[in-house]
């Protein structure tokens, strides 16, 4: 096991009605400030509910937080923030309303050009308090200090995360994602399930606890991630496949182990360039650097495959095969696509896909060998 | 899934060397109070590095904290730190100097008698901040909000928590552990084990993520465990050890699921009437609520046995009856003992050990239904 330190302090109110303790942990006397995406919550009743929640306190409303939020849409916020002498900041969403709220409570204080919190990673000294109600899960944002936020202007898509950006707390209702359009819920499934295997799928360190916690939080999102469309208004497999997200990135399944995040990282320019669900990123390229990095992986997909997929029978080399397509297949049964060309992407693109890996100079993955050229041959595996 | 409410803001420090970290993890210009209990820190070359890495603190020193830490002991401690004006408190130890460590942080500010927080379960409004240097993986004390207090003069034990005793951090490092004792390794291995399972074997609530997480405990607690003593300076076998003693009580497992407790809080008498390791009693009792309690706890008997002792085969009856054999057996092979008669206890100490059960009108278990006549047949099954 490798050296660490970490701390997480989110307080999680879980379970049904969760959403009766909203008014206990927000400060008393809080003046709030609402923050929310598009019209969902109203048709589904969680705006209702969080209304009435706050209706002791002073609250103003900020909404159009965009998927994959936009620093322009998040400085306007930080101004109404400035004017309207706001000192509490409520994201009521999903990821992308959650990220959103963390950039706002950051930028507001930050003393220089915002936007150098992405770009040049200069940290942040000071944050307003945040809390969430979380009504789509798949990212894991409620639970922990990380952010990613686009710049439309630029086509940037960048992420940062600081110890200051934690949630106050998180209202965790497994109902308020009933109403969740299909391709919400298998996006979210797919994207927790990544989450673990960035943290897991790289090489052994003899870290039992974090590979026992991982795969039961991959069996988990896979097996009830296979049910959740068919019944979605069953409470505990909502309630398990929420619970299973926020675990798989709260950050402590990788403590202490090597961290992957070169599917996150090369997917970013799908989404900046051709508008892919963050989630649809991953479930395309996640195969190409299982496939191009078997050999560094050889003893983690072999328990991947065991573990989830049941494969035990077989040599080695056609068990790691096996397991890449149990995996590939496991994405196109929640209904996503894991090739470029079912997008209309092809050969002509890939020097503009792989173009912010090659400008930033990354060297991706845990062992920091997927450069410019080698992410180019992952994401020809993908055409 | 039940509902629930938790965080756990404790900053763990993890590894290798991690004492480095100390003097960054206090606040500055702190006066110190450094707690510890016997001589062994000053033999280990502990006590040394303590002291190093507190240099340039203001520190003062209180030593004599026993297992089962006493109330006396605590109080004089109370006294010292008003005398002295410390303003922090740090542990370096394990369950019982970090239990002591908690109460005297709570004593400091009580108003009227601080034995109340025990015996009544008042609730204190304000803790001194304390830190940990963990010198033995058992208790998890580490990283919660618990502790564990017996009064001499009363032969009474008593727990309390509160989130005001959380510490702020917890330095572990797994070569702390090497020189250890035999028995003090194997009491942690059985105690941590013991933690998982009364969270555990209750009944199923289809708490995917809570499940697989305790049984991954479980599976390197029991690996782990069988290892250590024959291989006490393997880096590996200890820090996994460390870890999931930390993971088997740092409350996040027993969020939304129902939770046992009953072995424990009938062992406390155990210790009080006997001087019974604290582990002890859980190894000599659990096998007894896991025999009286079959029918209850059936369903994840089974689990238990399938997945840590690999018991597969036969009918339900026989895998349940070859589980309770196999836990037993464990802890035997742990070098502890498991029966009231290798004690020299009998039937004629029957009475005294379930009078705290009937004075305290205890109600134990998942189900609440063992109160002392329950627990005197539970015990007569261990004789």
């Amino acid at each position: 096991m490798n050296n660490f330190e970490f701390s997480n302090p989110v307080k999680i109110s879980f379970g049904k009605g969760a959403i009766a303790r909203l008014p206990h942990l927000i400060p008393k006397g809080s003046k709030v400030l609402f923050i929310y995406g598009g019209g969902s919550i109203r048709k589904n009743g969680i705006y209702a509910q969080v209304q009435e929640a706050l209706k002791d306190f002073d609250v103003l409303e900020f909404s159009g937080i965009e998927a994959n939020p936009h620093y322009e849409t998040c400085m306007k916020a930080v101004d109404l923030v400035k004017k309207e002498n706001r000192d509490f900041l409520l994201a009521v969403g999903g990821g992308s309303v959650i990220d959103a709220t963390k950039f706002i409570a950051s930028a507001v204080y930050f003393e220089g050009d915002p936007w150098n919190i992405l770009l040049k990673g200069e940290a942040i000294k000071k944050a307003m308090p945040l809390g969430v109600v979380l009504t789509l899960s798949a990212t894991g944002s409620e639970m922990n200090e990380r952010a990613v936020i686009s710049r439309v202007e630029t086509q940037e898509k960048l992420a940062f995360s600081s110890p200051l950006i934690f949630p106050q707390f998180a209202v965790q209702d497994p109902e308020m994602t009933y109403s969740l359009p299909p391709r919400q819920v298998a996006n979210g499934v797919v994207d927790s399930f990544i989450h673990v295997i960035e943290q897991y799928l790289t090489y052994p360190v003899d870290a039992k606890v974090q590979d026992y916690t991982a795969e039961g939080l991959l069996k988990t999102i896979h097996d009830e991630g296979l049910k959740v469309l068919k019944d979605p208004h069953n409470y505990d497999i909502r309630a398990n496949l929420m619970w299973a997200a926020t675990n798989a990135l709260n950050c402590w399944i990788g403590q202490g182990v090597p961290q992957d995040w070169s599917s996150h990282r090369m997917g970013y320019s799908l989404t900046a360039l051709f508008g892919l669900d963050h989630a649809q990123t991953l479930a395309i390229l996640l195969p190409g650097v299982m496939t191009y990095m078997q050999k560094e992986k050889w003893a983690k997909i072999l328990r991947l495959g065991e573990v989830v997929f049941r494969i035990t029978e077989g040599t080695e080399e056609e068990r790691v095969r096996k397991t890449i397509g149990a995996t590939e297949h496991f994405f196109r049964e929640m209904g996503l696509k894991t090739r470029l060309n079912e997008f209309g992407i092809g050969e002509k693109d890939l020097d503009a896909l792989v173009e912010p890996v090659k400008r930033m100079g990354w060297k991706l993955g845990e062992h920091h060998n997927i450069d410019w050229k080698v992410a180019r041959e992952i994401f020809t595996l993908r055409l």
